[in-house]
């Protein structure tokens, strides 16, 4: 069993209607909020006027026009208000890109030099605004982990920022607010949570406890995300997902397991600094091409495994078939939620696989301690397959 | 999906040899600790002068001979203690009778009239001492929750003692202090751990997430408790049993679920409270006849999916007949490990099965919202089967 840290000091306040909580969660944290989202939607949706009720006692604040893929120029921007209004708290109502965002905000106002210094060297992050979150999509998880990813246009880098102080206080998580997000973000959502568990199962040691955490979340994904395309009222599908996303990045899938470079998410993030595509797509296109990287003899019942306890194979038919088919179902998942399955189709050419290759090996975890070791001509291989 | 709260501040510290880490994680809690333990076997260990020589910088006092089933007179005389020395932090060594204690003394120092007031009335319990623990037994979940079991021998009373402010800031978890936990008390902790799982797992609603959560935990303690004790310094089973404590407890395993009463519990509870009975060994005996109580065509599906996905039942077989097989299998497999199956063979007879039904009733939480709803003739029938 390999050592591990657990820590999870935010607490998720889970189900209908509970935004109506939030003065008592941020009591005795200050009284000048500043609200951050992003585009319209929660405007559209009336979220942002009930959040807004909510907070009738607070001095409110707002920052509009956080981006997806999250840029640091808007941080900077946002950095600079909460400084001149003297603000004490961040409410980030929102999906990933926004709470992502908003912990970058948090240390960054803290900080009295560039927020991006912060993103290059996490030790530089002290102390940081107490951050809460209204979350509207289930993918990423940030809801519940300490960490954001921050992208830089002016140098194409796309980055995390991660210290135990960006943990928020508190998400509330009401399966409503996810009504309203549409098929293609709800799909790229799905494609995200599998991608964090893939990223935490797919290693050479498990244990049976959280080899059953990760079956579980996958198993939660592919019965929900069909039906709440299907249908974006299924309350039941929409807050499954949302449960879900909470444990993909928060470390509880990982515990015991042989500690992962998380490749996907180093390569995907390369693709989408370049490129700007949305980052649960980039994950759907690139996951079956580095399982098929992945699987060889040695590696072949872990996918076996999974295409057993999640696909319901049949272990009879024997480990590499089993292996073979989990990879083909999951690739055959995510085109059938309505995902993109090339990076072709997305009007990505190889032009700059040579530059992420060097610069994922140089910027992200170790991919050699992947289950497969990774180099510069493998990232390439998986990123050429996925063409 | 029912809402929730999840909310775990405690940090997990898991891995061989990881108590050294002790004063970095005790940093500016305070330098006067009292060490809590239980018997000698801390000691005997050597774990007791590990920990004293890890805490080296510290002025370090200790308070042994917490009992099992712990009494509010040694909690009161630990609560004189540390007024008397100024202690600022309390360590718990032990499993989790000292951790129990150990969450009474610190709510009792910071309370001015007598401690079982607060577990008479928790909303009493205001600040506490910070609380760290190095865990020896997996069992209880105690490492990873905000509560604590406390018997007053003067009123035959066994109640729980509940606040946010109890959780431990820290629990050291190395597998390797488990070694020496004797075969009768690895496999009443096992029960333990597996009653708090059913607890969470056999209610009307589930959902697909909670559904594999809790089956991965009856699948870890099914496949390595006979381990552990066959073969005491098993280190993966250890591991993988201390690992699956601390998520008995902490409310993970029953989130977006129906509310539970944790029936068994409350009616193990009342039994330990007049007989003194090793808690797990209670609960081994009474939760097969609880499930029986509870087991009707309407509740069939929840026993027969433990069935099949715990035991590997063949969902051919129909749903009444997997839900009795998965019923007795696990009567079978708690004699198996060496525990007994009857009360009587603990000395109990009926004298008192009308009081308990009363006390719990009463006292506990209310069990008409159990699966199939227990009043008090239902409490006696269940003890009565047990006999």
């Amino acid at each position: 069993m390999h050592s591990f840290d657990l820590y999870l000091p935010t607490r998720l306040v889970f189900g209908r209607g509970r935004v109506s909580e939030l003065p008592r969660l941020m009591e005795g944290r200050g009284k000048r909020v500043l609200i951050v989202y992003g585009g319209g939607s929660v405007k559209r949706t009336g979220l942002l006027d009930r959040v807004k009720a909510a907070l009738s006692g607070f001095e409110v604040s707002e920052f509009s026009g956080i981006e997806p893929n999250p840029k640091i120029g808007t941080i900077r921007r946002a950095v600079g208000l909460c400084r001149e209004k003297g603000i004490e708290v961040l409410l980030a109502v929102g999906g990933g890109s926004v709470l992502d965002a908003t912990k970058a905000i948090a240390a960054g106002v803290s900080y009295e030099g560039d927020t991006w210094d912060l993103v290059l060297d996490h030790s530089k992050i002290g102390r940081a605004l107490p951050i809460f979150t209204v979350l509207t999509t289930a993918a990423t998880g940030s809801e519940y982990d300490a960490g954001g990813v921050i992208s830089n246009p002016e140098t194409d880098e796309k980055l995390p920022i991660m210290s135990p102080a960006l943990f928020p206080v508190a998400s509330v998580m009401e399966p409503e607010d996810t009504f309203t997000v549409p098929a293609f973000q709800t799909a790229a959502g799905a494609a995200d949570i599998m991608s964090h568990t893939f990223e935490s199962y797919i290693v050479k040691d498990g244990n049976e406890l959280t080899d059953g955490f990760c079956e579980a979340m996958l198993r939660t994904v592919i019965e929900n995300a069909p039906k709440a395309i299907a249908n974006p009222g299924d309350e039941d599908a929409r807050a499954s997902l949302m449960m879900a996303s909470s444990f993909g990045c928060c470390g509880l899938l990982s515990i015991g397991r042989t500690p992962s470079p998380w490749p996907c998410h180093g390569i995907e993030h390369e693709v989408s600094a370049w490129y700007d595509i949305t980052h649960g797509e980039g994950l759907a296109i690139i996951t079956p091409h580095w399982m098929r990287y992945t699987l060889s003899p040695e590696t072949a019942y872990r996918f076996a495994q999974y295409g057993v306890r999640v696909w319901g194979l049949d272990p009879k038919a024997g480990e590499m078939e089993n292996a073979r088919r989990a990879i083909d179902l999951t690739a055959e998942f995510f085109r059938k939620i309505g995902l993109h399955t090339r990076l072709s189709e997305l009007g990505i050419d190889e032009a700059h696989f040579g530059d992420m290759a060097d610069h994922v090996l140089k910027h992200w975890w170790p991919l050699g301690n992947a289950f497969r070791p990774i180099d510069r001509d493998g990232v390439i291989e998986i990123l050429r397959a996925s063409l």
